[in-house]
């Protein structure tokens, strides 16, 4: 339903609890069911919904069976580890708590800032180093640097590191295309957007998907 | 320079403090000096920085001075309020702090919940009504929710808020389209994404590229 308001500009009128799944049908149509893949889809169509930009049908690659392992993962409590304060903010962390897991950003530890200065490296770099140091299942939720993707290669290299799945959706011009396809030869089950495109809402997106995924398996059985 | 490292993958040699100019001078080069006001370069340049999606150079809308009006409203201590965690995450409230400004989010506010719940509206639009009992000079940056500027609409037409200006950015599907061009029609300086796009990063992107042009100034004077 249409209604046009007195400044003469048309809105749909739809209830606040409504929007989200007003949004996802306009998304499913504009879509045409182009998306075969039932596991997949809830995931793309909610990186769309967070962009409004439709590439992500096209540049989102995910590794054989990832969906599957990642949702057995968070059911076994691991945690999400991001490198932003955004991305950790987006992250429903309620739903991901009802699993035992909780999300981590170590992205403005004193500690990190001072040993990235030393090393020369990147705040990312590091972060990563502190998160192997953790003994939890983890998954890893990249938004921003792809730095944190090199380190991550290096440390599953070197068999210190072994995460549950990374998400590897860092934005930007500067080795982010290079390091997404670094990520996509290793050996873990990942989900990336190929090329430029990515960015920490599009991680706390397609960490949002797979919880909201779950939540619906909790709610039909 | 570029590097091969050992997984045959050519990586650029940048150090951590070059990465970031270095990404302001590949988007430079690609815009080809297509962007000929110098007010509003570094706006649609950080835009394109935080999503890699060009898009930015041409929805970006400004309205006549805005850029000179809210550098002026930050060194006047003016706030910043936000639709969301993310956005007020990725602001640099240090930057902000240092002209006496801080940034707020009310969404997660039990009182803003309830009186949503209550009014069966948003929690954005109740987020508006609450920022507007704040006695502060004030700039909002929308990255979600059109209702939040559907509201702010009608809190400036009833004379109970005047906002120092709109950065009206939220992204999606259903009434963000329309509820841009409605605060573009109103009398308040704003920068606005024309069209669906935008988003908590972008809105951020936006303020951060503001406090940056302060900085700036500051380093040369």
């Amino acid at each position: 339903m249409k209604e046009t308001n007195r400044h003469e500009i048309q809105f749909e009128i739809v209830k606040p609890t409504e929007i989200e799944a007003r949004s996802f049908a306009i998304i499913k149509e504009e879509l045409k069911d182009v998306i075969t893949d039932q596991k997949k889809a809830p995931i793309i169509m909610r990186a769309i919904h967070t962009t409004a930009d439709f590439d992500y049908l096209e540049n989102l690659c995910f590794s054989e069976g990832v969906v599957e392992r990642l949702h057995k993962s968070i059911l076994n409590g691991a945690c999400i580890v991001t490198d932003t304060q955004m991305a950790k903010a987006g992250i429903n962390k309620t739903e991901l708590a009802k699993y035992g897991g909780e999300v981590f950003c170590f992205m403005s530890d004193e500690d990190v800032a001072l040993l990235a200065k030393e090393k020369g490296c990147t705040r990312a770099t590091v972060s990563m180093d502190k998160a192997a140091t953790l003994n939890r299942p983890m998954i890893f939720a990249i938004g921003n640097a792809p730095t944190a993707l090199v380190r991550l290669y290096e440390l599953m290299e070197d068999g210190v590191l072994s995460p549950e799945g990374i998400i590897g959706v860092p934005v930007g011009f500067v080795n982010v295309v290079e390091a997404k396809e670094l990520i996509m030869k290793a050996d873990v089950p990942y989900i990336v957007a190929r090329g430029r495109k990515g960015g920490s809402n599009v991680a706390a997106a397609i960490c949002n998907a797979l919880l909201y995924q779950l939540r619906e398996q909790d709610e039909s059985c």
